[in-house]
C-alpha cells in the first residue's frame, strides 16, 4: 500500500469546489486534503472547512515541506504559471485543469517535470471523463500512430449548435439561452470563436506527437457565422453542424484546424448533443475508435483531477509529451475535404452554368445541388456539396464565384467531415 | 529502459495472424516475438515465418524459460485454461482474446494470477480498441463507483439490427447477408443468442465490482424474435433496436441482464450502425461516458493484444479483478424499465379498454400508442410504450393481456432504455 499523499488545492472556485467536496467531504483513500488556497475565502461553499487549512497565499502551500501534489486550479497564465513551476521545484507533483496554460506555456511546464522527474495531470484541461489521455499517449511510446482525430471539445458550442438545430432558433437566440443557463460566460468569445477548442487541440497534439514544442499557428474559425438557414440545409443533407478540431497525420506532417463542420448526423459526433465533448479517432491500420464525455460541469473536471491524483498516488504511469522535436503543420492549400457551400446569386438563368464553369477549371466536382424557388426575387440561395477538392482549389474558386456580377453575398463555406462511428 | 520481453502466440488463427504481423513483420519496441503455435502450420499466412519459432505443441511455449509471456489466442476452455494455468505456475504472463475462458472459469485464472503475482491482460476479451478496462479497473480500487453500464457488445447483432433498419429486411435476410460477407459464423448461435454478450458483461462485471467470483444466472435475450415491423415501429417513435447488456448497482447488488432494448435513436448507442461496440458509462455522480470500438476484426483485436503486451512490457498498472467477495445479483422483478409492447389483438371495440384495465391493476402507465387500421381483419397490431415499471408487475400484466379473448398472438415485449449520450 503506497503512503497517503498530501494535497493542495489552489483555486477554490466552481470545480475546486468539487474537488474539495470529494478530498475532504466524501474521502478518497490514498489521498489527503491539507490546503485550500483563494484569493477568496468569505464566500460560502458547500462544504465548510477548518480555518486552519485555509490560505489567501498561494505559497503557504508550494512552500510547505508537507505537501506532496498541488492542484492548480485558478485557470490562465499568471500566477498558475509560477505556481506550477515553483511547485514542481520544490519537489511536488502537480495536477491541473489548466487548458490555456498548458496550450500556450506547455513548453516550459513539460521541460520542468521532465527536468525534475515530476509528475503532472492534466486530463482535466482537454477532456475529463475517461481515459483518452491513455490512449493518446500510448500513441507517443510505440503502440500506435494516430492517422486522424476529429474532435467535438467545447460544451458551449454544442449546446448552442444543437439547441439552434433542435429548436429552430437563431444562433443569437442560441446563445442568450445558453448563457441564462449557465452553459455560456457572459463574454462567450472564448469558447464561441474557437478558441477553447483550440487550446485543447494543442495539448492532444502535444500527446500525439509526444512533443511540448509549441506548433505554429493553424486556421480557427468559430461558430458566429453559423446560421439556422445552414443547419437547415445540412439537416436536409443528413448532417448535423459541430464545431471540431481536427489533426491528421501525413508523412510526418500534421494538418491542423478548428472550424465548424457539417458531420453525418448518425454518428458518434454528428448524434452528440447539448454540452457533451466528443472524440473520434483513426490509427494506422484504419481502426476508429469513440469516446464521448460531458464537456464541462463540477463534477466530472472534479473527477478528472481525482483520477490523477490517484494516477500519481497509485504509481500509475502518466502520459506526458516529453521530447524537444519540432511539430511541422502541413500546408492548409493541401488539404483536402468535401465542402458546404452556400451561394447567394441572382435568380436568373445561366447562373448554375458561371458557377460549374469556375468549378470545372479548379478541379472541384460538385456531388448535390439544392435550389429551391425562391419568394424573394431579388436572390435565391443555392446550396452545393462538393466531392473531396483541395482546399487552396476551393478558395480559389470562391473568390472567383464572388466576384461574378451574378453573386450577391459572399458564398458561406463550410468544410464536411465524414465519421466511421 | 525496461528490457525487451520474448512472447509466444499460441493460436494463429486470425487474431494470431494479426498479432505475428505486428510483432514479426512490422516490429514493437521492447517486445521480441520467439514462438507460434498451432495445429495447423501448413495454410499458409500473410507472414511468413522462419521453422525454429514454429511448433504444434503448446508446451514447447509454455515450458521454455526464455519466453515471458503468452498469448493464448485459441479460444473455448480446454486447452486454453491449461495452458493458462501452467504458463502462470511457470512464472510467465499472460494475454489472452479469450471471453468465454474467462467468462465461465475467470475465478480459477484470477486467483492464480494474483496468487503468483502475475499478470493477466485481456482487454481484447470484452471490448479492445481502447482503454475502457482502464475506466472499469480504476472502480475497483478507489475512484468511483459505476451506477450504470449500458454495452452494445456483440458486433454481428449490431450489424444485423442495423442491416434489418437500413434496408428494411428481415432478420433471415440479414442473418444470411452477415454471414456472406463474413460478420457472422455458420453457426451463429453464441452471438445472436447472447451467449457472447453475456460473456463480456461477466467480464466487465468483474472489474466493476472488483471480484472473480462467478456471478448467477441472470436474464439473457437474444436477437431471433427481433422482427422487421418491430424495428419499424421504434423508427417511428425515434429509437433503434440494440442488442444491450446492462449492469446497475443499486445498494450493493447489480441488475444484470442481456436483451434486446429501444434506445433513443439520436445516442451514442442508438447511433452506432455496423459492426461496431459501444458503452456508455454512468457513475455515482450521475456523470456519464461513452466509448465506441470495433466490435470485431483482425487489426482491432491484435491492437488489443498488443497494448497488453506493451502494459506487461512497460510495466503499467493492470486492472482485474482480485476479491473473493460474493456477488449479489438483484431480483430480476424489481428492476424498473419502460416498455415497448405490440399486441396482436382483435379488430373490435373495447380492446383497448381492456388492456388498460389490466395495466391499471398492475400499476402500469401508458406513455403512446400506435395503432393502426389493418388490411386484414383478423387481427390488429396495438403499440404501446409505458412509462417506468417493475419488471414483475409488467410481466403478469402481460401474462393477464395474453388470455384475453381478444389476444390474437404472445404481446411482444421489449424493454427501453433510456441514454444521457
Amino acid at each position: 500500500m503506497a503512503e497517503t499523499k498530501k494535497v493542495a488545492v489552489i483555486g477554490w472556485g466552481n470545480i475546486g469546489t468539487g474537488v474539495v467536496e470529494l478530498l475532504y467531504q466524501k474521502g478518497i483513500a490514498g489521498l489527503e486534503l491539507t490546503r485550500v488556497v483563494d484569493i477568496d475565502l468569505e464566500t460560502k461553499r458547500n462544504v465548510e472547512l477548518p480555518a486552519s487549512y485555509l490560505s489567501k497565499d498561494w505559497k503557504d502551500a508550494v512552500n510547505d515541506p508537507g505537501i506532496d501534489i498541488i492542484v492548480e486550479l485558478i485557470g490562465g497564465i499568471e500566477p498558475a504559471k509560477t505556481i506550477q513551476m515553483e511547485a514542481l521545484k520544490q519537489g511536488k507533483d502537480v495536477v491541473t485543469a489548466n487548458k490555456k496554460l498548458l496550450a500556450k506555456e506547455g513548453e516550459s511546464i513539460f521541460q520542468m517535470v521532465s527536468a525534475l522527474d515530476r509528475r503532472i495531470g492534466f486530463r482535466a484541461s482537454f477532456v475529463g471523463g475517461h481515459s483518452l489521455i491513455h490512449e493518446l499517449g500510448q500513441a507517443g511510446t510505440a503502440a500506435k500512430k494516430f492517422k486522424r482525430i476529429y474532435a467535438i471539445l467545447n460544451g458551449t458550442c454544442n449546446y448552442i449548435l444543437s439547441t439552434m438545430s433542435s429548436e429552430g432558433i437563431s444562433f443569437e437566440e442560441a446563445l442568450k439561452g445558453a448563457q441564462e443557463k449557465g452553459y455560456a460566460e457572459s463574454d462567450p468569445s472564448d469558447d464561441i470563436d474557437g478558441k477553447d477548442t483550440e487550446n485543447k487541440i494543442r495539448i492532444m497534439l502535444g500527446l500525439i506527437s509526444n512533443s511540448y514544442r509549441s506548433a505554429g499557428p493553424f486556421p480557427v474559425e468559430g461558430i458566429r457565422d453559423v446560421t439556422l438557414q445552414d443547419i437547415e440545409y445540412a439537416d436536409e443533407l443528413g448532417y448535423s453542424v459541430k464545431l471540431v478540431g481536427v489533426i491528421e497525420q501525413k508523412e510526418g506532417a500534421f494538418d491542423v484546424a478548428v472550424h465548424p463542420a457539417l458531420v453525418p448526423r448518425m454518428s458518434l459526433l454528428g448524434s452528440l448533443e447539448g454540452a457533451y465533448n466528443g472524440t473520434e479517432l483513426e490509427d494506422e491500420y484504419g481502426v476508429v475508435s469513440g469516446l464521448v464525455a460531458p464537456g464541462a460541469g463540477t463534477y466530472p473536471t472534479a473527477d478528472a483531477v481525482i483520477k490523477d491524483l490517484l494516477d500519481i498516488a497509485e504509481g500509475r504511469t502518466m502520459p506526458m509529451p516529453d521530447s524537444a522535436e519540432s511539430l511541422i503543420l502541413g500546408p492548409i492549400e493541401a488539404v483536402e475535404r468535401r465542402y458546404y457551400l452556400r451561394f447567394s446569386v441572382a435568380d436568373q438563368p445561366g447562373v448554375l452554368a458561371q458557377i460549374t464553369d469556375i468549378f470545372w477549371k479548379y478541379n472541384i466536382n460538385i456531388a448535390g445541388v439544392i435550389q429551391k424557388e425562391s419568394a424573394s426575387k431579388k436572390f435565391v440561395p443555392v446550396v452545393m456539396t462538393t466531392y473531396l477538392a483541395k482546399e487552396g482549389d476551393l478558395q480559389a474558386a470562391i473568390e472567383k464565384v464572388d466576384k461574378l456580377e451574378v453573386a450577391r453575398a459572399k458564398t458561406r463555406i463550410i468544410r464536411m467531415l465524414s465519421a466511421s462511428t
